[in-house]
């Protein structure tokens, strides 16, 4: 084993939240909409009111145990020492810091539920206000802190391409959350954003959804059949973005489906590469599959597509072949409780065991790197004090992986004889 | 080998098609409908002339080869030569005999697209008519026909519940089909259908959905964003139902899912069971999963839920286990060109060379024997003289299944310790 094997892991955690407590908020507030903020700030202590009447002793537990480390949800201080704590050198940031009662939620809902906003003004003015925050917040440790803006471009195109161009160049900013559904807006495969698509392109700023909506309509308060379909509802626009062409048409493109876990990967893929690279399959739609896209679907990934797959199970390590090695992107979701955080590293040395030391360092942190275009260097000074290393997570480091790993794993290609038909 | 391992299979197709020539269901219709029949049979040539607009070559084609044998939508003599043919003793008979142009949609296109219509009064009088007819049709050769009957419940469950009392008995009627997208009206979570799950589960007919349905308003004519989604608009009605408790509530209930693969359920379970039954999952939603349902979802398959999963490729017949060899029925999807007809036998010697012969019985027949409520000895005479061999199907007749191989395939249940939590 050569020194350089054993080097520390620089991981990048590629799903983190941070955000203002709501109130907080205000001094980043447009003046025009302080009226509506007054009603959305009651609105969410009645949330949080209600939440605990359900699931009280869970709160209880969750907040009183872990009362320092949540307030890095927007102290950058108590932040730094988390992610320390946790061996996590850089992080992608979302939006809605508090997962358990929804109080550190940006203003209108703006954050993870924008979807659900009515009024474009108020979906804007929340959406800035977090932007603005945010800005600053990565300023205090840009080499760590990725920053991933919000844009609610379902409800005004013209105001998100100005969003986007405002944020182009920034510091510390280096993607957009967009509105995971569309509700009655125009789909993410129509030409309506087309704009939007473009700007982003060219700032260099990675697009995405992250889970949290769902057809609330259909499920009232059923939460097993929300489980069940969250994630199609989070990981709909990547096939949505990818089968109209769009990162054929705007080739800097990039999109991020993030913690709506990486299970769903391989099938889908599967389905997506045999429709439209093997012989004899769907032959009377093949007519009409012809000039979507350049080549096959799994080529895209790694490329165009990554999956900010969180806390990835066992079995989703395993699958990382299927999956794409180049395009998963692990994450500890800190401060949120279906994370990692506090326990990153246990959870790294379980989970990380029998993969081999050059597959964890993609999906812990160089495909993130990649993606976002972040500083290795800086991000390599600081995983030198605080990175675990392989073995600290106990692994075997003689463990390699086979050149044809991909291949083998993506079955089809193979049997199905596939070669990309136009 | 004893003479018996090598029996004829008695195969049953749980996925066939039939269907009168839209114009030819004029006799079955209500009188009160038929100016706007004239229009909807118009509105079928017209569809057929831009479905030749398109691909004019693949119909000529399919049809030219095909000619006398797609004439089995609606002449039962052709369709038991057929059936013969292709080694099949049984059938599960859905509508819309033609998936090329649509020339055999129920009338209003009350079969695979019911969900569309939005006129109730079209809904109701395009079913009855076609389910008039379907009685007819499987009375021609009812040991061998299992038809499922058209029933829009979303659009009037007082008229639906009397659809399902007035077909419950009626020899040849095996189930009913429902549509696959509930649009705005109530989801299948909701108690809204209650009444229609009590009369089915009394009346012993299955409920199904089938694929064709999906969110045609975002894409266009993006067929390949269609086939991206198709599957999760079909087998959505599975988990709604499931999760809602409705098989607890009645116990007779049974629901299949129909041409829609196979390829989705193992992870899909693999969630819902570690939702249910895992240890530390979803801690902070565990409270609100309590007294949903009675066992763990994996449990509810081959009981209360069946797949049709219709023409299964090699992959999904490897995974067997972990989707459910007693919950999974295969099919031909004649005269669909998906499907393996007219090459059935061709198909099964080439996909189930592998497999033992006492999973391929399940799969190939005795699922959906048990599922339906069939007549195994009258299928069995007829399988006699038609039905392949395992050695016709050159498998080794020797091979065998471990006792344990549904555990070793839901992997989930012994990593995450999963016992149903209540």
């Amino acid at each position: 084993m050569s020194a350089r094997d054993n080097d520390p892991y620089v991981i990048v955690s590629s799903d983190t939240h941070a955000g203002l407590q709501c109130e907080e908020y205000r001094p980043y507030l447009d003046p025009s909409v302080m009226t509506e903020f007054d009603d959305y700030v009651a609105e969410r202590h009645e949330h949080r009111r209600l939440t605990e009447e359900v699931n009280a002793e869970y709160i209880a537990e969750w907040e009183g145990q872990n009362a320092d480390g949540l307030r890095g949800a927007y102290d950058p201080e108590v932040r730094d020492k988390e992610l320390d704590a946790d061996g996590i050198a850089g992080e992608v940031i979302f939006a809605d810091g508090d997962a358990v009662t929804g109080m550190e939620s940006p203003p209108f809902g703006a954050g993870l539920a924008a979807g659900q906003i009515t009024d474009p003004k108020l979906a804007f003015a929340g959406a800035r206000a977090h932007n603005r925050w945010l800005e600053e917040f990565c300023a205090t440790n840009p080499a760590r802190r990725a920053g991933i803006a919000l844009v609610p471009i379902t409800h005004d195109v013209d105001k998100a391409v100005a969003e986007v161009e405002s944020l182009a160049g920034k510091p510390g900013i280096h993607g957009i959350m967009i509105p995971t559904m569309w509700h009655g807006f125009p789909s993410y495969s129509s030409d309506h954003y087309d704009r939007v698509w473009a700007a982003c392109a060219d700032a260099g700023l990675v697009v995405h959804t992250h889970s949290g909506e769902a057809d609330f309509e259909s499920y009232g308060d059923n939460v097993a059949v929300y489980v069940s379909e969250v994630s199609f509802w989070t990981h709909r626009a990547l096939w949505h973005l990818l089968f109209s062409g769009k990162f054929d048409k705007f080739p800097g493109l990039k999109y991020a489906v993030v913690e709506c876990g990486s299970w769903w990967v391989g099938d889908l893929l599967m389905k997506a590469d045999t429709n439209f690279g093997g012989q004899k399959k769907i032959k009377k739609m093949s007519s009409r599959m012809k000039g979507l896209i350049s080549k096959l679907p799994s080529e895209y990934f790694g490329e165009s597509v990554f999956i900010g797959a969180s806390t990835m199970s066992r079995e989703e390590i395993r699958r990382r072949h299927v999956n794409g090695l180049d395009a998963l992107m692990w994450g500890t979701d800190y401060p949120h409780p279906e994370g990692s955080w506090p326990h990153t590293v246990e959870r790294l040395e379980n989970d990380f065991r029998d993969v081999p030391v050059v597959d964890t360092r993609r999906l812990l942190g160089l495909n993130a790197v990649e993606c976002y275009g972040l500083d290795l260097a800086a991000l390599g000074d600081v995983a030198a004090s605080i990175g675990p290393t392989p073995e600290q997570l106990h692994q075997d480091v003689t463990l390699t992986t086979p050149p044809d790993a991909e291949r083998q794993a993506r079955w089809w290609l193979d049997e199905y004889n596939c070669t990309f038909q136009g």
